[in-house]
C-alpha cells in the first residue's frame, strides 16, 4: 500500500519510512516510539487517516481498538512494568504533534520520568447536569 | 441489572450509585466526572468489571471503545473545547484509582489546568529492536 498523504504515520503504515513494527491487522498498526517516555513505550495507530478520534467511523475504532488489550498485556510482560498509561491526544492544545490518530501505551514503573496532575474539583451547583444534558443532545442530534 | 461486586463503577452502571449518564448501549456506560479536571469531562467504561485494560476480550473493547469518536465529538461541540486527551490508567503507578477500566474524555483549552509533561529520550543502540523484539513475542505468544 502506498500512502496517500504526506504524513509520516500514513509513509510508515506504507512501509516508506522504517519503524520497528510489533503488531499489525487489517485496520491496525502498533510501532515503537522512537522517542520514548519510558522504555517500552509503543504507537498504536489506525492504518486509514485521520487527524483526530472524532473523526474515526465507529467501526473503524472499534477494528483498530480491539487490539489495545493485547498490545498492554504483551508490553506489561515484555517491560515488566508496574502500570501503563494509555493517552491519546487530540489537537496541538492537548498535545498532539502528529496529526495521525495515534493511541500511546506508556509503560509506568515506580519513581519514573513520565507524570500528569489531576487538578480534581467538583462543579457549582447545577453546572454538572447541564453540561451533562448539552453532550447528551450532542450525542443524539 | 444489579452490581455483582463492590466496585463503584459496576454500582454506577447497575444505578445503584446516581450518575449523570450521557450515553450508553449494550456495552458501554458514559458519564459525568463529579471530580472533573476540566468543565465537560466525561467517563468512558465498560458495563462488564476488568480491573485494567488487559483483562478486557478484544471484542468488548471493540465495542464499549466504538462509542469513543461520538462521545469525544458530542464533548467538545458541548463545551466549545480546543482539543480533547483520552486518558486510560492502568495501576496505582499510572494513577488508577477506581479498579474499573475508564477511559477519561478531557477538554482541552489554552490555559487551562490538566497538564502532563512529555520527558522523551533516545533508546542507546540496539536497545529499540530488542523492546520490540520482546513486544513482538509477547503478542505471538
Amino acid at each position: 500500500m502506498s500512502s496517500q498523504c504526506d504524513c509520516v504515520f500514513c509513509k510508515i503504515v506504507a512501509g516508506e519510512i522504517p519503524s520497528a513494527c510489533v503488531y499489525q491487522d487489517e485496520s491496525a498498526y502498533a510501532f515503537m516510539d522512537i522517542g520514548p517516555v519510558a522504555d517500552g513505550h509503543v504507537l498504536l495507530i489506525p492504518k486509514a487517516h485521520y487527524d483526530t478520534i472524532d473523526q474515526m467511523p465507529a467501526s473503524d475504532a472499534a477494528a483498530v481498538l480491539a487490539a489495545l488489550p493485547k498490545l498492554v498485556t504483551a508490553v506489561k510482560q515484555a517491560t515488566g512494568c508496574e502500570g501503563v498509561n494509555v493517552l491519546q491526544n487530540n489537537g496541538h492544545v492537548a498535545g498532539q504533534v502528529v496529526s495521525h490518530v495515534h493511541f500511546h501505551i506508556i509503560p509506568r514503573v515506580t519513581g519514573d520520568r513520565f507524570a500528569f496532575n489531576w487538578p480534581a474539583e467538583t462543579y457549582p451547583d447545577g453546572v454538572l447536569n447541564e453540561l451533562a444534558d448539552k453532550i447528551t443532545r450532542a450525542i443524539t442530534d
